[in-house]
């Protein structure tokens, strides 16, 4: 049943310090103790990976080539080290891709989420747009054999949507998406599948305003066209929305989402502004007794837990975020269909 | 628009310390400070109604006849008094059971549920199987206009099921609900509305097990022909479940029901038992490391704020719940639908 | 037992649309439905007092004279209005200075503190630098006889300390406590009653720092002599603070604040900054994956009852928050000993 | 600095299917992969440790002599794993005596301490009752070089009564501890440490109720003098308590308890009852709307990161709780003095 691993294997790499990434031949990785092999079958790609290929100033900080990239995979099992358990040789599983320490404060109280030492696959160390990844046997979540690829791809992706989505109740609520890419749009149908009220969304392109509607929003506004503090009010009779799930990072939505949150509401802030910016504290958090929330990754392990629940049980439905699937070797063509704007994830073949 | 009140109106009361009821002549009651008129469109059976019916040794020991009975009511505001502002005369409404004094320790910290004074519509004053109904005016919940009369007259018994699912998080969970009569069929909805990855339903009558299954739970049991244990951990492949609703107030259900309940399951106690029993306090709560809440009525008033949302977003649909309906005249004829434990609820026409 | 209420009183106002105050002879106020009239014992200064005797901006805004100021209050019930049963005659009072609605949906949800219709004493309607004060029963709590005037006084302003370091659960953690004005010193003091593993806390002035330390700061950093982020790393070995209190509304404080939080950690904003601000939203609560709550006045009524049990258990000793008492001739002198930063709180005999 | 470890060591062991334990040489353990060997400094008694000694039913069914018993454990390391990072030889520990799995559903969500692989030192394999002790390196708590012995011995002990009374929030609050054993006088200096407003304790020992009034009960009530129902409400007036810290495991006083229990009140559950007993649901959950939390071992590692923060402040004084000290040959002596009921915790020297 099991395969001959081979020594050398194809891998979509970042060289050296510009922008732009390469394919090549690299070294199928050797595992470490506690650690398993995974014969990757897709990968999809994520924002972070854009940084990588522009080398932006972020990237020029944090990155040191070369090294494998991408970090939302799904593969199957092809090796494991002593000792592991968790999973075996042949099975189906999506990667965590923080992988974290198990000895800080934050790992040893339940948040291995913000752990001190983190270290992300495709940033930190090697990634996965390639034939094989090794990763600490946690961090391969076992699927059932019958998710498709497609859905199994995103799993990690779609943890950052439940996460924030679930970081505060939002059942009976009134919910604000603003921000409608990949994650804000898996994020409506997550508030949906929760028995939100009605669930508002915000966005300037047509195309991800489409997704939204698609994904369960109620109403969808574009921000270029339409005023949002009164469509959102007149929406909500006046009353402004419970919960706001801040996917945008843009500045200009985070003050309008402030606005018309309702006192005491709650939100959830996933999306990165590009630096510091101006922000009425005041109005938009203390007098309103606002309760907010940062939103990182994905709660280990309880997210993956939430997502296979709402996976398993039809409530949400992902059959259609990923739009568009290519062959690892298109990689240029992929990231060139991902800063067009007009796609939902767009997925690499194995 | 407003119409003359007159003095007498029919209803039904209890009028002596023995079983049944009685239609009779009955002064239509004044308001007094902070209080409201309402004219009765609807009113529905509820358990309590059938002790109260049968002079059982709960309703010796509680009532004080004469009254007229009944508090699960829906009707149109028919004249308030001075300084009334939260609803106006023709507002269509239905009423919360539980009057409370607004002053104690738990009113005052927002948790009048829990009221030390609280008195009951149809127990200790007068009730709504009757043309008119005093209440205070917190009391009178406005409904929009196109809310089915249906609907309207179980609204504060759908409130319990709504208290009762909405007590800890069911999202993404394994839920099962012990007890279906109409309470738990309402909660089955509720926690599949919230997301539930599946939700287990149990009883005795074949019958209420179908209206489980309408109301969407996965999978129903019937006590009597199945082992339940068997068949939940079956279900959820040796888990257990994440959270118990408990609605049958039935020992082997309850023990049953914390047999299943993983570790560190939650658990919402709303069906009473005929009395103390046997409990394995060590197994079902102090080893699993379980919380047990005990639910009473409606949170007030956030339940009546979820119910609205559920209901004005359609995900809970509760056009079936009510399986007969008769006229206030028929009402004896209506004790004995119920008392078949072939119904789902009973509504009176006025 | 009852004295005669007379007809006039003498009256500390804001009597037209400028700087400064007067003192003069004023009806007593009348009492309407629901409300008690208190005989005032002592009043003591608050920051909004400040602003309306400057006529600052926010005064300009929101004021309209003429009318009595002072929101910091306590006293005797002198008269209650019929049906009036939670005090009655000659019970010794604080009172909440926030007039809520009790209809609106934050007052219908247990948080009546963000009421969509507040109205303030001494700010929106007639406060209580006078001899009498009328306001709603609910808005006069219960004090034993024995509590010294000198804490009653502030025990509005207490509230605000109680919620604020309630906010969030302090005990066995690292607190932080930016601003060191009389709500910053008692917080600090209701930290350590909860068990806080070291509170350290900050502000300009040797005075206030001198107080903090008095109520227990564990250590105290004048932020114009040493640098805030190396001393408290250095206090906690690296680690930072798991809260932080936010009482200076100074955005330098606020960043501070927010650069010394543990990852995961939890703020509470009641400081109020001059206007918007540079904020980095990315690094102070995404990244860290905080949670940050603005708190705004008093929980009603959990506060109070936190309140009533942290004075009585001796827990917090407030009987040094008070450092200057004046006669309410003297409000002019008490203004500008408030103005000097060299005070606690100053308190107005009557 | 290391020392040689030698092949043999003292233990004391449960060596056979009866009553009582031997002293005797063992073979001193060998540490697998991630594990440490701690030479013992100094060991505890534990009801536990009772069951073992008396081979009672629970212990005839659970245990598989011959092993070394003993699971308070406080040392030094001797020895560490390959990889082993989180401590290092010479560090003074104290032992956590659950060996979990982190790798199940509970562990890999933040609830390791309902693991359902859990192993228990000197229960399910070799404890510390002996020079040295292996245990995974996780389990090796870090203290600090100054911790006494007498301090660092009872950590975890300590860890049971902070998981208990920090499982709701008691600030402000009326706290009931029934049963003042170690763990309940513990409990009760936590509570007061948090701020509560009076705690309150029952027993039948005037030796463990005068311990519980030297570690800040409020009010001591022996049950069998005193009617704890008239005690507690009288010294509430009338109130009842807000929360209930159950230590006994006596139905008698988890009914006391449950009866002066508030309306809403919450009540952690550590005690175990001999067996299942008459519970009266309805009145002591249900129509209280009460919380329940069961409360099993110490929450990994929140509660330990607690303890540390509570002992570092001097918050809790425990320095009184070990009452005996011997050497560990003395062990039979140690066993009856624990039998008599005349004692704090009992200690043996290394």
């Amino acid at each position: 049943m099991t395969q001959a691993i081979p020594k050398m294997m194809k891998a979509v790499i970042k060289a050296e310090r510009a922008p732009g990434l390469q394919l090549t031949e690299w070294p199928v990785p050797q595992i470490g103790p506690g650690e398993v092999l995974v014969k990757v079958r897709a990968a999809s790609i994520c924002g972070t990976d854009l940084h990588i290929y522009k080398w932006d100033e972020w990237a020029q900080s944090r990155l040191k080539p070369p090294f494998v990239v991408g970090h939302e995979i799904t593969g199957v099992v092809a090796q494991v080290a002593d000792n592991v358990t968790s999973v075996k040789v042949g099975d189906p599983v999506s990667l965590e891709s923080h992988v974290v320490c198990n000895e800080c404060f934050y790992c040893r109280t339940g948040r291995e989420h913000i752990c001190e030492s983190t270290k992300i696959l495709g940033v930190d160390r090697d990634g996965g747009f390639a034939e094989y990844i090794a990763v600490p046997a946690q961090n391969a979540w076992p699927n059932t054999p019958d998710l498709p690829l497609r859905i199994a791809v995103i799993e990690e992706n779609f943890g950052n949507a439940v996460h924030t989505a679930m970081a505060q109740d939002v059942s009976a609520k009134y919910v604000l998406v603003t921000g409608c890419g990949p994650v804000g749009v898996m994020a409506i149908a997550v508030a949906k599948a929760a028995g939100a009220r009605r669930v508002f969304a915000t966005d300037v392109s047509p195309y991800r305003l489409n997704m939204a509607r698609q994904m369960g929003a109620d109403l969808t506004v574009n921000v270029l066209e339409q005023d949002v503090i009164t469509a959102v009010m007149d929406a909500t009779c006046g009353e402004g929305v419970d919960v706001l799930l801040e996917m945008s990072g843009a500045p200009s939505a985070i003050d309008q989402g402030f606005t018309v949150l309702k006192e005491g509401g709650e939100v959830a802030l996933l999306g990165l502004t590009s630096g510091p910016f101006t922000f009425d504290l005041n109005r938009h958090i203390v007098f309103k007794g606002a309760i907010v929330r940062g939103i990182v990754g994905r709660r280990l392990w309880d997210t993956w837990y939430q997502t296979r629940g709402l996976l398993e049980s039809g409530a949400v439905d992902l059959s259609q975020i990923v739009t568009h699937e290519l062959a690892l070797e298109d990689f240029d063509e992929a990231y060139h269909v991902f800063m067009s704007g007009e796609s939902g994830k767009i997925m690499f073949h194995l």
